[in-house]
Order: C-alpha cells, then sequence, then structure tokens
C-alpha cells in the first residue's frame, strides 16, 4: 500500500467506527473540505503570510487533506495518478517559456 | 521517498522551472487552495451528490490537494505526521460511544 | 419598500422567469454564496491587495450580494435588522478599549 | 441615504472606532467574506436543507453582508448599482427561452 492508501484506510476506519458513512456523501464531503480550507486561511487573516501559527497550520491542513483523501476514496481515485495527470495537463497550459516569471491566468498568457 | 514527497518533489519543480516560488508565499498558497476548493464545490452546485462528472472532480481535487501539499512543503510538514496527530486527537473529541451515528459537533455531543 | 426588498424583487422575479426556484433550496444558495466569494477572491490571487481590477470587484461582488439576498428572502430575513444586530453583538465581543488597535480574535483579546 | 449606505456607515464607525481600518485592505476583506461564507454553509454541512437553524443563518449571513459592503465603500461601488448591472449581464447570458428549468451553466445551454 502507497503512503495516501495507508492514510485512507486509517480515515475511513475512524468514520466507520463511528457509522458516519451515512454522512459522507460526496457532495457534503466537498463541503466540509471548503469549511475545512476557509479555517487554514483564517489562520492568515488581518495578517502577512509569516504570521500564522506553524502548528495551526498543520492541523487545519491535515483536516484539508483528510477530505481531500475521502473524496477520493469515494470516487475511487488513485492521488498520485490525478495529481501526475494534472501536473501533465497544466504543463500545456502554462509552457515554460511563456509562463516564466508570470502570475497570470492561462488564458491572459 | 514517500508517496507524497515524491508528489512534492514534482510540484516544486514545476513551479520552479516557471520562477513561480515568487508569488507562492503561504497565504497566497492558503487562498488559492480556497479557490480551488471552490472550484471542485461547484461541480455539485443545484445537483444531488451523485450528479457530480468524476473526471471534472478527479481534475479539481488534484488541484486542491497541489496546493496542500505546497503549503505542506512551505512548512516542512510531512503529510503522513499531521494526519495522524490530528486523526488521534479528533479520536479524543469524538469518542465512539459518543459520537457513533451522531452527525454533531464535539461540542453538542 | 427599501432598497434590499426592491434588490430582492428583481432577484426573485428573475429566479421566477426560469423557473429556477427548484434548484434554489437554501443550501444550495449557501453553497452557490461560498463559490461566488471564492470568485472575488480569486482576483486577489498573487497580487497585492491594490492589484484587483475594480469592474471585476463589481460583478463578483453583486453575485455574493445576489445570493446572501435570496437566503434572506428564503428565511424571511431583513437585511438592516441582522446587521444592526450583528453589529451590536460584536460590539459586545469588541469593546472598543479592548480591541482599539487589535486584529486579534475576542477569544484571545 | 439609502438602507445600504447608512449600513455602510454603522460598520465603518465601528471599523474607526477601532483603528481596524490599517487590516481592512481589499484582499484580507474578500478573504473574510470567504471565511464568513464558509461559516454560513458550515450552518448545513451534513444536513438537509431544512435543518440549519435559522437564528445562525440570520447571524453569519450578517457578516457575509457587511464584509460585502465594507467591499463595496473600498471602491467605492453601489450596491443598487452593481446588482441591477449583474443582472442585467445575466439576462443576456441565461435567456428565458433558453434557461428556464435548467440548472445548467450559461456555457452548457
Amino acid at each position: 500500500m502507497t503512503e495516501t492508501q495507508q492514510l485512507i484506510q486509517l480515515l475511513t476506519r475512524f468514520r466507520d467506527e463511528r457509522d458516519w458513512q451515512q454522512f459522507h456523501n460526496a457532495k457534503d464531503l466537498a463541503v466540509a473540505l471548503n469549511i475545512e480550507s476557509a479555517e487554514l486561511l483564517e489562520l492568515f487573516l488581518w495578517k502577512s503570510p509569516e504570521e500564522a501559527d506553524r502548528s495551526k497550520v498543520a492541523e487545519e491542513l491535515a483536516d484539508v487533506i483528510a477530505y481531500a483523501l475521502l473524496l477520493a476514496d469515494k470516487y475511487g481515485l488513485d492521488i498520485s495518478e490525478i495529481v501526475k495527470d494534472k501536473v501533465k495537463q497544466n504543463g500545456e497550459k502554462y509552457p515554460v517559456n511563456k509562463a516564466k516569471g508570470s502570475a497570470r491566468k492561462y488564458d491572459e498568457l
């Protein structure tokens, strides 16, 4: 088993021990992911990037990753595969010669 | 190297080839993570949970994970470690005997 | 009719002409509000606060307000009343003598 | 003064009494808006649309509107004007004969 498969096993076991599968439809998992992302973002509110508390970032980031992994599991998606596919796709949208040093979106390059 | 370390290597290489490190401060990475989470959520808008397009979910989820991994890298956090720590912590907040079958928040259990 | 009541009338008429009331349950309206907020936030991504495009901000902000008004309508809430109530409540959480010049959350003041 | 101008006056007075203008750049206001939208959304998490607590919805919605109004003030935007402009624009993107009874996005109509 890969690292993310092991984490998914840990998370689904935690979920099943609590009979939470009934609540974990894909839409609510996506809602939960958004809420956790916002809690992570809140650590930076009214602050410069350096001022966020590292240990709180770790906690909120863990929540984000947990829901992302549960969503991947829901759809039977392999983390490495989807990330590699997306990086490839982004390589075409953002070719080095056009995108280098630019923060523009691909449709404005 | 573990799976997530390999993915982080892939992502930071992609970033560095494009000189994007200058834009990738922790706050903007957290902002980007929120935007990608919302794009994922949009696939479920006005729909029942089953109606989202699986291949689009894969793409948007990949973006979410990419920014989560870049944030972890920014703070030198190990994915497995922070997820395992959080699951442990949640086990104390949500003991099986209290949380079983309930969708309530820990402070309402 | 007040200004926000007039806007709500405009928005619900637009919705009803298109038979969209069937999709506009409160949960999906809250989801839509989050998506629009993220689109607004995207105008600031990788940028300093001054660099966002004002006319695009106007458009995305209008979408945010539209869904906020539709949610208020859904629950029969009066905009002025709920905002005034919240400001009052915040005045107690953030008394001037404690909160002046500080960006801390009320539970850390 | 219109209703939203009065609310903006209330909110900016509250802000200025606390010397908070220094924190309220447009980007952080957009971040705050996203956080409040997510707190509103959390009231619906793992629930059917009808199960959210109306008085909590009122509170979180007030926060969303407050930051939306502060952003409008930041850019000197008139709420009624931008909402009316957007409704007009949406009328072109979603003509009644095409959009009636459909939840599709304009580019899929």
